[in-house]
């Protein structure tokens, strides 16, 4: 087992939680991780509470740097490099110095392919513009603190309404910017149905962001390349800074150029040990597949949490033993402006498209006891099944102790339950907590009583 | 259908709710509710942030009063009206009138008996002294409330360690007074597993409350019927008011009385529809027995969130229709001091006692992403049966937003879930909500890796 050479491509979540993995088993393993960005194990998801100010330093947003992989781990974390090339039957990476653009051959007798995604950046009209960035990895992050430092913007544009978007509108308006968003649906946040996305839109306008929903990115304009503008199919919007928040796609195209098989959104195809197709690879996190527990389809997700649960199950089974990823229930949430957001399972568009059939109910409560000081308000939204009752999904917004319900909602998806069994559940109460029926089961009663 | 004549005892949560669903679901029915109070439909649970001066008034804690049930529900509400005995041949209650005196007997088709439950007060020297009070009903509530602003008293001590105790002890503190907790166990907090409880027990030191731990409430001294001491078994302790919170006893004498069959602790047994041992006569809430789902066994608690489902459960059926109460799985929830405390499915004595094996990981993470602002620590214990990992206990002790994870472990408990399955849930993150493992996941986690 020890004379196995493991080469992950990859040191953020999925790679090194695999890494690590790895090395608790086994203390002898050569392993070698190839990562071209400077940082290894950071937290993407902290970076626009850095650019607020309510993160201190880009530090502590690294979990576990190079050195101490090296050091500690005895983990061969080389940063600053690339791999240009994957030869599958040779058993071969090529990998470039990006420091000092030499190149060498490296071989592998297991790989574990964890590139991760990157930000979605339309090619358009002087979209190659400085002063327009996504979002995706440490180094995007610091590039755009350090643009906003040096070139003092004072007009921003946020392109997606998206959780990464609202989440930068929110930190940009923070740092004394005037902020647009261009959402192409007709509500942010479009992970909701547009009923619950309707809150979110309007706690954007109380803290002055300028929505413009329905409206579709077409270009930017620039002077001295220097973006200056965004351009959507009705108006341009000045900018001295763009944010595209359009999503992220998986960094695949190594293994697509390899012949290793791609599924949901050019994701690789893993099956639930995270095995590629290409014998002896391996992928996991946000450049792998993932299956969705509701619809029972692949489904493609860039998620942290998920990226360290398929990284443990791939670190597992590159050590010898024997692990399986069950899937996700598309659980998420973010905090936006005043709001908690959260949503988890199969929203109304999703349930639709699947041809399943759906009873609705959506209930205001409280956070606390309504006599309690900081009680504020929580909607819920729950989805079932029509005749069996089912749960298929949950989202909710509220305020201040809203959002982690939504791992109750998660849970009893996972296991099968149905609406009456979340109102049956014994759930806490305690007037500082919730009320005695919690918000979530209210919903549930909700729905008990609803036909049809 | 609507020729039944419902009578209830007791209006509070069990009773009301019943009362309301019946009313909902038949329209001309008459319903005549029996309450020997003079309230209907209070949050029991609210007293503690009453008397802290967290809540401002009484009437806050009123969700409904009986005048509202009278004219909105057109259920006829008799506050101050105490059943005295029940005749299950007639089918028929005499009823006291506690302001003139006066006697009637009451017909019935149907009973429900919610008679709720009464703080257990021992007898002992002196125990009927002004000044000592149990915690049970609002007007318990507001007799400690007024004892305080018409004596003034300098000096609390309170007996018992519960929640009720806790919460209590709490209150008086924030009141001004000095407090004073004897408690018979090693730790305050007995629903957790005592290397929990001592965090309680470190953080209500912190506050000023003197513990007298390992010792016993023996009787108590009184100067001119005014209470001036708590004896234990080693110790004289000065006192100018008493609170006792040595737990609850179900009242059910009349049913007891009647020859209708008790359960657990003296509550009256019932089926899973609610109905007791005698035709036509159900029981609900702090008086009913209910079932625990981890130990299988009949189990009694009396919680407020229970007394609503089980009202509800008698509701429907008394109605004609047709539901049934599953059971508990022991889930409570409190804030104590800087803590929220909470504990769902087991502890370890109960495990021992049912002849059950269990193993144990007990994890410190955080409420928060680590770097993010307001993170907190929070710990997480975790019970489950050796050999299969199925889940049976779990416990929390931490700060702002550690409690509600409790319902996750509900939720899992109930549905029969393993560690492992606890860890490979699809539950939420982001950084002001949590770290990308969630803490109740991080202890999962942990116990995997536990050889027994």
């Amino acid at each position: 087992m020890t004379a196995k050479r493991l080469v992950v491509i990859g040191g953020d979540a999925a790679g090194m939680s695999a890494a690590s993995k790895v090395r608790r088993e086994d203390p002898l393993r050569e392993i070698v991780v190839i990562e071209r960005s400077p940082h290894t194990s950071y937290s993407a998801c902290g970076m626009p509470y850095l650019i607020a100010g309510l993160v201190d330093s880009t530090e502590q947003l690294v979990a576990r740097t190079p050195e101490k992989f090296r050091e500690k781990y005895n983990i061969d974390a080389r940063v600053l490099h690339e791999v240009t090339e994957l030869d599958l039957n040779g058993q071969r990476l090529r990998v470039s110095n990006l420091v000092n653009g030499s190149e060498t051959w490296e071989r592998y007798d297991q790989l574990l392919i964890a590139t991760g995604a990157e930000a979605v950046l339309p090619l358009m009209q002087d979209s190659d513009s400085d002063g327009i960035f996504g979002l995706s990895t440490l180094a995007s992050g610091i590039r755009i603190q350090q643009f906003i430092e040096q070139v003092l913007p004072r007009r921003a544009v946020v392109v997606g309404g998206g959780y990464i978007g609202l989440e930068m509108a929110e930190a940009l308006v923070r740092r004394g910017l005037q902020v647009s968003l261009v959402e192409k649906g007709e509500q942010v946040m479009g992970t909701l149905d547009p009923d619950m996305g309707e809150m979110v839109s309007e706690s954007l306008r109380e803290i002055g962001v300028t929505l413009y929903l329905n409206e579709s990115l077409t270009g930017y304009e620039a002077v001295n390349g220097l973006v200056t503008g965004v351009v959507t199919d009705q108006r341009t919007l000045p900018a001295d800074l763009v944010i595209v928040g359009l999503g992220t796609r998986p960094n695949t195209s190594l293994a697509a150029a390899a012949g290793i098989t791609l599924g949901e959104k050019g994701s690789i195809r893993v099956n639930p040990r995270m095995q590629s197709s290409a014998s002896g690879v391996w992928a996991a996190g946000d450049c792998a597949e993932s299956f969705h527990l509701v619809s029972r389809r692949p489904f493609y997700i860039a998620l942290g949490t998920v990226a360290n649960k398929q990284g443990t199950v791939a670190g597992i089974n590159l050590a010898g033993g024997y692990a399986t990823f069950p899937g996700v229930v598309g659980t998420a949430v973010s905090k936006i402006c005043k709001y908690e957001v959260a949503r988890t399972g199969l929203m109304e568009r999703e349930i639709h498209d699947l041809g399943l059939l759906s009873s609705t109910a959506t209930i205001k409560s409280k956070t606390r006891a309504g006599y309690y000081p900081g009680a504020g308000w929580i909607t819920v939204k729950l989805l079932a099944e029509q005749g069996s009752g089912r749960l298929l999904g949950g989202q909710i917004v509220g305020l201040e102790g809203a959002a982690k319900r939504i791992d109750v909602l998660a849970t009893a998806i996972t296991a099968g339950m149905t609406a009456q069994q979340l109102a049956d559940l014994d759930l806490s109460y305690a007037p500082p907590f919730s009320p005695v029926w919690d918000p979530v089961q209210t919903a549930a009663r909700q729905l008990l009583n609803k036909i049809v």
